[in-house]
């Protein structure tokens, strides 16, 4: 990533059609991907290998993965909830994996129906499983942890299970640590005590997923900008929520974080123009889901650039 | 301010009215301003003393600043783009009045008719008219640069223009200088490199007004924040923009601002269940203007606090 400065990972196709009423047919979501690469995103989460009964509109996930590969310079991401997924998502040949752990006890057994502990045994055998695998197939393994700024079900996080569950992942295997404002609860002083703290332990984290549920989505990833954070998860158009956390929905806008990022003087390798553009396959393909984004509605101004 | 942090000035009254299209009753008006006072708001700019025909949501101006003065502990502001205007202000007996200077040339002829440089002549005269008056009756002067990290009609500002205005209207007599991101244009790299070259030349500059065009709002007052900024322009339910920048519009939330704040651990005075409740009176004042808020749409959550 040596001609960009900071890595905007889309995870729309995951967290925004998780959370969509409608079903994306999956020509759309081919369409969507390829779009959103040309336009410039290096790191497109494309799916979740989760049960289709629990998710229909994942159903085609290997066949969207099998897209996605044929995309050059693309990292494909996926998400995967449990051994299981994790196993298919590797056999679709999944680049990058991404293991939700909930910090907050009481989300994890609303979201995975078990403890961040139990969690966290999956964790260890997803990275014994990739360890089996020949050395080029294996792909690169986050634990994502969510809630980690708060939970609408719980109330408080603590901030040591935090760090208590970040270094027992990166000694369970995996490669990297994110962290994930899944209820929209964080404020920007707290993301930077937060990061510090985890950093300090592990070393650089890997990234910032961020819900913009109370509108301070660009703010908290300028604070984590401000202490060397440099991936960012983002949505176009904003789709996106969780459905067992009450009250929390919608990534930060894609095309407003690229905005921000380029007229701070940060490459993002990513066209505006061309990314505004996609979200007509958006209105094509799920045409009952609302779009967000204040760049969309006021334009890009050159001279704010 | 000593119990307070940061000083939130609700502009709603001014910037927000002045755009709406429908007129709210002088009742509906005062009864905001009360209500606003009442959940803690220190300082409400309350009006403009424009020309009623120009604006004639304005027309009641003097009545509302004379309502303003009878509530305890506020600070009663208002707008003035001319002498006239600002004689008028005095003599209502505003507490502060700001005094709009575009640095942008373009916007600057679109707006008042002057120049920047005839606008600094009109600053000068209403010093003197202001230093004429018995002291104890002397309001505060406000040099509003507005304009000041782009312009949609004219497109760059030069960064030198900020700094000549703002030096020409310390000398001018004003009590102090404040920053407007009119177009919402500002980006949060742009406003700590603005803030630090003009606090390095007249001391500390007094407020940021920012519009939240492109989704930036927060994130730039967090840049202002980081380097010292204490008072922010904010609008109840983001009401506000400016007619003659065109694609600006929307003042930050001050409902969004408060819970950042607050939950950064700033105190700000606010007691935001109250100012939430506020945004009621609004929907009947003016009941086919939109009301924006994340905040008011998500709910407060505790432990985010």
């Amino acid at each position: 990533m040596s001609d960009i400065d900071v890595l905007v990972s889309e995870v729309g196709p995951r967290d925004g059609l998780q959370n969509a009423k409608q079903f994306m047919p999956t020509e759309f979501k081919k369409r969507w991907i390829t779009a959103a690469a040309a336009a410039g995103l290096r790191e497109i989460e494309v799916c979740s290998f989760v049960p289709p009964k629990l998710i229909p509109q994942m159903v085609d996930a290997a066949e969207i993965v099998a897209h996605a590969l044929t995309i050059p310079h693309l990292t494909v991401a996926v998400l995967a909830p449990n051994l299981k997924g994790a196993i298919r998502a590797m056999e679709a040949g999944a680049q990058k994996i991404t293991l939700p752990v909930s910090v907050s006890h009481e989300h994890s057994l609303a979201n995975v129906r078990k403890t961040p502990d139990q969690m966290m045994d999956d964790v260890r055998r997803i990275c014994e499983a990739r360890d089996e695998m020949p050395k080029d197939k294996r792909p690169k393994i986050e634990s994502g942890l969510s809630t980690v700024f708060g939970c609408t079900i719980q109330g408080e996080v603590k901030e040591s299970e935090v760090l208590r569950l970040a270094v027992a992942s990166m000694e369970a295997g995996c490669d990297e640590v994110g962290l994930a404002d899944t209820t929209g609860m964080a404020n920007p002083a707290q993301i930077r005590r937060v990061y510090k703290l985890v950093q300090a332990e592990i070393g650089q984290v890997a990234g910032l997923h961020i819900h913009n549920t109370r509108g301070l989505g660009l703010a908290n990833v300028l604070a984590a900008l401000d202490i060397g954070v440099r991936t960012f998860d983002a949505s176009l158009a904003g789709l996106g929520g969780c459905p067992f956390a009450p009250g929390a929905s919608g990534n930060i806008v894609t095309e407003d974080l690229v905005y921000m990022l380029e007229s701070m003087g940060f490459r993002t390798g990513v066209d505006l123009e061309k990314l505004l553009a996609v979200r007509q396959i958006l209105s094509e393909g799920i045409p009952d889901e609302p779009l967000y984004g204040y760049v969309a509605a006021a334009g890009i101004n050159a001279c704010a650039r």
